[in-house]
């Protein structure tokens, strides 16, 4: 396991190397002030903290097939900057102040503006920056070295990924303004807006530059049912995990009215009077301490905490069998188990 | 003229027959209503209207060195659901109500949603089916059939036209907020916000997915000066077009504080007094027509008008030079040339 860890810190270097440098690129052949202020803030922005899970497990989609060089870093950065462009219109959608511990990417322009309206004006930028960092994503993935074919693999699966995290924000934003707890709306949403891009995709990206397409249906189930489990712990952290570990408000899941598994299963277990007590938290939008822990008391005392730990398990299991399915490069299917037990063992 | 009108609308009509079976694959593999609802939105929205300007260039730059087939038609909707995509940010951005006659996105999205706080959750979706139709733009490209080096380039050179206009877009929102009125400053603008992607890049993604790489600078060249002519005419219909044939409110450029080479001229040629009152309708936000019309005539008798349609002749020569280096099929660039004409003598 320390192995591990010492080979997951090694490849986070060279990814952020990588990073670095493209951002170097891009300032270098940048003339013009403004533009290269918010080049800057969006190199800060990603280069803050994240633990480049999707860089990484793209290198691991390759080095099941073929061994890995620094093309494959180059591209690996890709998926991380297209990271950067969800968060940051994220972060304007939900309102965040905060992000990684620090403000959010419209926060941090706001500070740089004087004079009326800045918060619009930031929100612009911040809108504007996202989709200027969406094209670096996509540059850094075709400037990478590889050859035709599977290059263009990779940047089909690549546009499918952000299609697909795009339709997931979507029926995020609807789900929140209607009152329906739905489990299977809800994993179909983890699917969408977790699964795909932050495991499945960012492997069988991996995959198809290294040219082997024998295993896509087995990287699929894979990354689905570890996307799925690891949103569901991320839904966990957010209620039971702590704060100055996750860099985010232990309330904000709370107050942006998320219908999480954890939600969903104490609502469908509760009396009348308990349900509406949900829904008023849900709906409250800055809610007191008092009513937090009741709240979090109703999720563990309606089972609702277990199930959602059992239902992490059971997907868990799932996608360790699909794992076992693939013959490819031991050492990085090994790793890959052991990154599985990471997701739901951090606590950030 | 007769006979390219009667081929541009013909042209027109392929792109849209295009545009119009694309959006019903997405429709038609699409599984979840909420998404369906957003996508039926996007194909109104792109439907609606449009001279599909940039689709129409991008068959011209392959036309001029290769002979048009179904392929390229089903390229070129690529740039127009970008032009989508970047419209629906800009209305968000600019809170602009209409578009092309009728409610701008996020206003549609409004209209259809019940409650709450509606007005925010509508620019949500509205910056999320952005995003999605950016997708869409993309994946349109990749599946239009042409083989892997020529796509490749197309795809890197579309690319760097939508980091260009962010690019632009970012300029924008800093010049409104400062006071410079810098002709300089205006037309680099002018070529990342509008030359690159509503003539330059779909000219020269034309030309790279034809396989002829001999004469980009000259497509560069055409594309730069005729994309610059075209904004600053658009500026000219802005501030001196009808209502009626533009779609949007005659007094909108000037509510949103555009400083345009009319007003920077105008700026220039004034007096002290003059200049404040200048600014102070740019900062207005809601001029009436009493100062609105002052505006105009301070215009006029500065010279700024005559200097604008100047500056769009001289822009047009230049156009016309670049074109006339180029060795490609005679009646494509006679139609560009016509071209040429008609983006800076139409009404809308």
């Amino acid at each position: 396991m320390e192995n591990y860890r010492k080979r997951l810190d090694d490849l986070r270097e060279r990814i952020n190397y990588q990073l670095e440098s493209y951002f170097k690129y891009k300032l270098d052949e940048c003339n013009d002030s403004k533009i290269a202020h918010v080049i800057e803030k969006l190199r800060d922005f990603t280069m803050n903290g994240g633990k480049r899970v999707r860089p990484i497990l793209m290198i691991m989609g390759y080095s099941m097939f073929a061994e890995p060089d620094d093309r494959i870093i180059k591209a690996s950065i890709s998926i991380e900057m297209a990271q950067s462009f969800l968060l940051i219109h994220d972060d304007i959608m939900d309102q965040s102040d905060m992000r990684r511990g620090k403000p959010s990417f419209h926060r941090a322009v706001e500070k740089t503006l004087n004079g009326d309206s800045v918060e619009r004006i930031a929100e612009n930028i911040a809108i504007s920056a996202g989709d200027l960092i969406d094209t670096f994503s996509h540059e850094a993935l075709l400037r990478s070295g590889f050859g035709l074919e599977n290059l263009l693999d990779a940047d089909f699966e690549f546009s499918k990924i952000i299609e697909d995290t795009g339709k997931g924000q979507i029926l995020d934003i609807y789900s929140s303004i209607e009152d329906v707890y739905s489990e299977d709306r809800l994993l179909k949403l983890h699917f969408l807006k977790t699964a795909r891009y932050t495991i499945q995709g960012p492997l069988l990206m991996g995959a198809y530059l290294s040219g082997n397409k024998k295993y896509i249906q087995d990287i699929k189930d894979y990354g689905k049912y570890a996307g799925i489990a690891f949103q569901l712990y991320d839904d966990l952290l957010g209620l039971f995990g702590s704060e100055e570990k996750t860099g985010k408000s232990i309330k904000s899941d709370v107050n942006e009215g998320k219908k999480t598994l954890l939600m969903i299963k104490a609502y469908e277990n509760s009396s009348e009077e308990i349900r509406k007590f949900i829904e008023s938290c849900l709906k409250n939008g800055n809610i007191n301490d008092s009513d937090f822990n009741r709240l979090r008391e109703i999720v563990k005392s309606t089972g609702s905490y277990e199930y959602t730990k059992q239902k992490i398990d059971e997907y868990n299991g799932l996608a360790r069998s699909a794992l076992a399915r693939i013959d490819g490069n031991r050492d990085t299917i090994e790793m890959l188990d052991f990154l599985l037990e990471y997701l739901i063992k951090r606590e950030n």
